[in-house]
Formats: structure tokens, sequence, C-alpha cells
């Protein structure tokens, strides 16, 4: 089954948001072993949109439209797939009874335009939406699937997850399996791994190998597919054995696992609190860390201190060290970690300093940080890292070392990044 | 001139990645009085690829062609089109002098993939790559212009903004100039804003009004067109004044300045500094603060507290306020803010508590929030907001509430934040 995704909105066009339902969308697709080979956008305009429909018709099976089905006079995809499938609009009546029951709800004046949320296509599966207002619907016509999904991504994601997914798949009667790994890489260069897998990467034909280098992480994904699904993990497997022999000392996690995901796990399973002190990253860790849910069970809290006065005062980092090393010095971030660490009482403290830029700092050049890692036995280390990229780049991959420092400090229970204390 | 953007590159429709250099290119060409019709994303295939740049050329004057320019043997963007052309592939000498540099200073083996880069359609014109190594280039062919940029966003971006749009405004004939302004909303939701405008925005011809929602902010654009850069000017001006009659008390800022830019610009113009004090957003808000380049001149610091533990210990909230009221209450936010603003001796504290989710807390609904606000005359003041979407969603509007109640405090200077210290 190939499917094409067409996002609708003149926003996209204008550069107001990004595409990320097609991202999305994509993702669950694949996982559930349909292939995307195209993503399409269109403004609020019917004979583009028409045109792009009928394009997707000659090469898709499957033609999932998002977007352009709220209460306004630019959302024109329900009435312009009717027009394309050469049928009629009638209300999906549990939507119109959610939507009028909304607005007696809040007490609010329902406006007639809201309506027109719940008009679907004739003879269409209504998926009712949960998040909102406008329902998804899918429709069947001359050997091609038509689905419309609303475009806010509240709605769209549960949508797409809970309701359709589950019925095109019990819809499909192939018999075709696909199963996939990501492997997840850290301080190795996308050109540098696939140099040294080269002859797998150029062999490659099934399982598939994808490499994608993004924000400083590389991943491979690695593809099969079989009548059997079994085979497929299998074939899956055997490639993941033969990419890790090669450079399986840069790999540190699969899948859905990233930097965040496993360090996160990792203090969760073993118990461990972690504080951070921050210049550079402005409190970026903490609240990459808190975005997780259940994420209290292991973060204590943090300091955020950006002046050379609140290392002292609050955090308490000793005047003297400051005036004989400076604030951007292995120094200053061994007694940061250390000090959040103890005011926390957490098992693990961690700091970040340096010189996020635009421009280098006293002779310092832009980008060079410093990471200390404090535990609770009384041992304190620290490293330091040059980065390139903007100012957020910078601090993003600044937290990225940290984290793959603590994911090596916590597996390897050693490692060179501990020292003992200075 | 009419534009649409072909982004390359199969982790695109693996929903790896977003299509955000499609966002930030659409964003730049509308600024420049450029439309773009038509987004498009293939995979490294070059049959497929080979097919949308011919039904691109049947409709846009300025095709725009992001990724595959890489080393590696599924970057196919310039075989592509040079067959598409029916030209030669060259090197450019200055690309690849810089290529084999790289490797020299850096001491490692290049291996021979990587002159590949340096490869250029014959007879176009090269965009030097400042910040990696395949160079843009851009080439004009039967009335149509092809335009070939990197996919890194670090470097397509810079290549954009500097060297490809100014050549591009050198060589405009047409005399339409394009004025375009951004009205920001918060409090208001996208349809009540729409009905209030209704009229507005059916009878729109020039300027168009394009409304948006996004996180909970809500924008219009409002773009106008005309031969004269005055007149248009003047259009966008009038219609400007016209909505803010209907909606102003809502509209808190205009074009690039959102909430962030806008409590930074305040910060910075008024000489106020501000300290944070974080449990539910675990650092999200000094975080977002310390984005912006020159924070350091108002950012004192933050302290995530996520324990009942550390908000005792760590930030000084009193024990029998915590026992009384809990630590989801406006006393605790009002503790909170002020112990901060205290301890970094800041013009400003803030604060956030409250229940992120998934999941009720002891009967208070997922998603209460209390934002707490004190300043150095010793008022503070606090107040609560519920908020729906998922985890992040919540931090991220309890970010945007807090930094919309700090612009009315300081724009006002008063305002119904603001009362006596309880």
């Amino acid at each position: 089954m190939n499917a094409e995704i067409i996002a609708v909105g003149s926003e996209l066009l204008l550069g107001q948001i990004a595409n990320t339902n097609a991202q999305f969308i994509s993702a669950r697709l694949a996982e559930s072993g349909i292939n995307v080979y195209y993503h399409n956008v269109v403004g609020d305009n019917e004979e583009r949109l028409l045109q792009t429909i009928s394009t997707a018709e000659k090469r898709s099976d499957l033609i999932i439209i998002t977007g352009g089905l709220g209460p306004t006079k630019d959302d024109l995809t329900k009435e312009t797939a009717a027009r394309h499938l050469s049928c009629s609009l009638s209300y999906d009546m549990e939507s119109l009874k959610a939507i009028e029951q909304y607005f007696l709800q809040t007490g609010t004046e329902m406006t007639e335009n809201n309506k027109k949320q719940a008009l679907v296509l004739e003879d269409s599966t209504v998926f009712f939406n949960f998040h909102g207002m406008a329902p998804g619907m899918l429709k069947s016509a001359e050997g091609t699937t038509y689905l419309l999904l609303p475009s806010p991504p509240r709605e769209m994601k549960p949508m797409l997850v809970n309701q359709v997914l589950p019925y095109i798949n019990d819809q499909k009667t192939e018999n075709n399996s696909i199963h996939s790994r990501v492997m997840r890489f850290f301080g190795i260069g996308e050109a540098d791994l696939e140099s040294r897998i080269e002859d797998i990467l150029s062999e490659q034909t099934n399982p598939t190998i994808a490499p994608l280098a993004e924000d400083g992480e590389v991943t491979l994904r690695i593809t099969a597919g079989s009548s059997d699904l079994k085979e497929a993990e299998s074939l899956v497997n055997h490639m993941v054995t033969v990419i890790e022999d090669r450079v399986g000392q840069y790999c540190y996690g699969y899948d859905q696992n990233n930097l965040l995901q496993k360090i996160s796990l990792l203090l969760e399973q073993k118990g461990l609190s972690i504080a951070s002190a921050e210049s550079l990253t402005g409190g970026l860790f903490s609240s990459e860390i808190a975005s997780i849910p259940g994420a209290s069970h292991y973060l204590s809290g943090g300091i955020t201190v950006y002046s050379n006065k609140a290392k002292q005062a609050v955090l308490g980092v000793p005047e003297d060290l400051l005036e004989q090393y400076g604030a951007f010095s292995c120094e200053c971030a061994e007694s940061m970690a250390q000090q959040v660490r103890i005011k926390f009482d957490s098992h693990i403290g961690i700091s970040f300093t340096g010189v996020a830029g635009p421009g280098d700092y006293n002779g310092i050049p832009e980008g060079t940080v410093w990471i200390g890692v404090s535990v609770k036995e009384g041992i304190v280390s620290s490293f330091k890292v040059t980065l390139k990229g903007d100012r957020n780049f910078k601090r993003i991959r600044a937290v990225k070392h940290g984290m793959y420092a603590l994911i090596q400090l916590i597996e390897k229970n050693a490692g060179p990044l501990v020292k003992q204390d200075s």
C-alpha cells in the first residue's frame, strides 16, 4: 500500500508553521508497513487542491489530507474532496450534537459557521474528534482510499493512532510484515560512521539501512520486509549485530530511546536523583528532564545561575575560586556540580558553563563549554567540549553531551569521566 | 514570481524529521514578495524526483530543491537536475579546495565521496557554503530558475539569507511591492477572534488577512501588494488600525515580536532583572529567556524545585505554608516568586507550580497551574489558569501565560495582576 500526504493551509506556504503533521503521520505509517512516497502542501485554494488530489490519485493507494476541516471560509477540503469524488456532504449527527453541547456548556453563543465542522463526505467512515470539533473521515472510491484528518496536532494525533490506524490495519488483507529498528549514535559524525560501514551500505537490499544526522546525533534505521514477521525481525537483528561489531562503541541506544529517554529510564531504574546547575544552558537540561512524565521520581531540581554574583550567592561557588579560575573553567564547573548536588541532597549533580555566543568572551572562543558531574561518594569530574552552530544549537548540543556523559557514568559505573575529587 | 519547494530525503518520508526548511524558506520568500504555491517532499529516488521536477516546471517560475547534495550514494539531486536540464556537472574549485583544506586541518583522511560535494551544475551561479561543504547553486533555463540548497538548516539558512536572496532581489525586474504585518494575540481563541472580525475577513481582497492559531497564540497576517511600497504600507497600516479598534485589547505585539521576544525586549529596555522559581515548568521559563542573545543583561537565574523538600530547603518556602496550603496553591506560588526574587536580588520574581499530568493529583485536575509574580517594591500576586493538552503543551502554555502577565505588568505598571502583599 503506497500512501501520500496532502497538507492544506496557506499558513504552511507562508512559513508560519512547519508541516509536523506529515512527519508524525509518516512515522506512524512506516511503523505499520505503509510506504509514503510523497508529501504535498497546497494553500487554501480549491483549484490547486483539486489538481493535487488528481495527481495523487494516479500514483497512490491511500491519500491522506490534513487541514481545511475547520469552521472558517477558507476551510475547503471537504467541499473539494466531494467535488473530486462527485459525492455530497451530510451532517454527522454525533459530531453536530457534541458541537452544540460544547457551546451550551461553556455558555457561549454558537456561531453558524461552527455547524459546518460536522459535515462529512457521503458514505464515509467517520472518526469522532475527542479533542476538538471537526471529525475525521475515510472513504474509498475506485481503488483509492481518501482519509481526511483535522490539522491541529492535538486532535489529529490521537485520532490517527487510536481510531484510524486500528481501522486500517483491520482492513489490510496483504500478508506483508515490516520490522524496523533504529540504532542511535553519539560522538561520531555521519560521514565517519558511513565510511566505516560503507560496504554494508552499498550492498543493502533487505534489510535497508537509512542513516540520518540530526542535532549532533546520528541514527541508522534498519528495516526488513517479509511475509513472516519473525523472519523480518531476524533479518533486522542480524544486521544490528553486524553493525555493532563495527561501530558499537558509539551506539548508546535503540528505537525511541534517544539520549533524553535513555537517561530518564536509567535514573528511574537505578533509583538515582539528579540536580543541575546551569549557566550557559539556562535551565534547558532540567526542563528537558522535566518534559518526561514521571520526572519527579528522579529530578530533584536545578539552579540557573547566569551571573558570577548568583554563582556565589545562590549556588555557593567560592569567591576565590571564581577570581582565580573564572566562571569558564573546569574548576567552576566542578564546584557548580558539587554545590547543586549538596543543596538538593541528590545522588548526582551536573553543571554547564561556557560561552553560548554570539561572539567570543574575554578570549574564550564562542562554543567552549565545560560540563561538571558530581556524585554522592564525593567524586567530581569535568570535561570541556567545543561546539559549533548557533546559540540554541550549542545549548542543545551541550545538554546532549551532558546526558551522554551521564549515561556512560551510570552504565559503566566509572569510565574516563570520573576522577578523584580535586 | 511563483515559487515551489521540493525537499529531497527519505528521512522526511519516514517521519524522522519535519520539513522545517520549507517553513524557513517560505517565510523568507513571503517577506521578499515571492509567492510559494506548493511544497513537495520526495525520497532519495531519481525517477520520482525527476517526475516531481517536471511537474513543478509546468507551474512555477522558481523551483527550490533542498537536500541530496551530500557525499553519500543516496544523494542524487545534482545528478537528477543535470539529467532534467540536459547539462553536465563540473567541480567548483573554491569548494573543492575548502573541502580538501578541512580534512588537512582536522588531520582526518578525506574519503573520495567527499569530493562529490564540490560538483555543481554547468554554468550555474555558485553559492559558497560557509557552514558546511556542499555549495548551493542557481541556474536558469527556458524561463524557469532552479535553486539547489543543502539541507542542514545551519548551512541552508545563512546561505539563503546572506547570499541567495540578495542575488535574487538584484535580478528582479518587476515593480511589485509587498508589505506585510503580523498582529499577535493572546487570551482569545481563533474562532472567537474570527467571528469578531467576520465582516472584515469576508470582504478582504487587498490587504489579505490570514489567521493562524498556534500553541495558544493567535496571529493575523495582513499583506498588501502595490506597485508603490508606500501605498502597500499604508493599506496594511489602515487595516491594522481597523482590527485594533475591534480586538485591540488582546493584541500584545507585532511581527517577529512573539511573547518571548517581547518580554525580553521589555526587560532589556526597562533595565529590569528577573529570576524564576519553577516546579511544573522545570526550568522551561528560564531556558526560554536564556535562548535570546543578550539574556544575561536581565536574566539573573532561576531555581527549579520539583519536590516539597526542595521548595523548603533550596528555595526557602516556609514549611507551615506548604503544610497549610500545599504546593499547588496561590500561597505557594506567591512565596516561591518572592523567595526567588530575594535570593537572586532581582527586580522581578516569577513562579510556576501546578499539575502537569498525565493524571490528576490529590483531586486537583491535571492542567491546573498557579503563577506567582513578585516585584521589588514588596508587591506579590498570583493567578490560576486551567490548561488543556498534553504534558508539554501545558508546560509551554504555562510559560506563555507567565510571559503575558509580565508584559501586562511592565507595560501597564499595574493592572489586575498586581495586588498588595498578602
